[in-house]
């Protein structure tokens, strides 16, 4: 899938696959906002980098980047699931979406929802599935989605 | 992660991960017990097999085989997705668990998930999740999870 420009106002959007040198943009500071991420050292995020890469089509993290100011201020990640069931079927998997908190309103969250859904389809997935908050659900309902199960968690640390 | 054998009462069980083998003993019958799943062609079977097993460590399926009848009785994978946050933290995902409707009450769904936590943790996740109808929630609660999100899903077929 190629990125795509787009704009809100005056501020231009590049909506596209996560690089290496977005480490340097803010991208670890913007998955901050979603949960606990001390800093991850430039050779920690290049081998998780590489660990990602190496699954290609199957594990694709998106951002957008703001063209003025040269930032992160939106990501999410999908991965793809192989399964036996729905006839060797698979599934995609959305993971840590987060925008900005100075770049709220802007529709950036639907563009990434938009960019990781429409890869999954193009990946023959016959589903993409995501967890979120209860306060969360009426945007991802915009998005397309319904609510199906509940989601159960075990910690391990 | 090694197999383990056990027996409630007068059967026998062994707990393992999928061997391509499994298919003629009755391992897509019992996925059907739980979706769509219509027959699979040997030849579709092994590629899928192969697929899932080049990811190693990080997608297991677990089967349970009993003994006496050499049936795979019950179910259950869990993939290992690697990310950035929580300091490059690692989450397994439980996902298409299932036991035959004629072996319910031995404990096999318990083994099922224990057996595919114990694979999270030992490959070192911060956490493992998994989604399911409220009907389940109190099975999961009694190994070990507790509910926390809800699950939204968007269908492409």
């Amino acid at each position: 899938m190629q990125g795509s420009h787009s704009s809100s106002g005056e501020q231009k959007f590049e909506v596209r696959r996560l690089e290496i040198s977005d480490k340097s943009k803010g991208f670890v500071e913007l998955l901050r906002q979603l949960t606990v991420c001390d800093s991850i050292s430039d050779k920690d995020f290049e081998n998780r980098f590489r660990e990602i890469s190496s699954l290609g089509d199957d594990h694709v993290i998106c951002v957008v980047e703001d063209e003025s100011s040269g930032k992160i201020i939106a990501t999410g990640s999908v991965f793809i699931e192989k399964k036996f069931l729905r006839n060797c079927g698979k599934v995609g998997h959305i993971e840590d979406v987060v925008v900005d908190s100075n770049a709220r309103g802007m529709q950036l969250g639907k563009k990434v929802i938009g960019f990781l859904a429409d890869h999954a389809r193009s990946m023959g997935c016959y589903k993409v599935i995501l967890d979120c908050s209860l306060e969360n659900r009426a945007f991802y309902e915009k998005c397309g989605f319904k609510q199906k199960e509940i989601q159960m968690v075990k910690y391990f640390v």
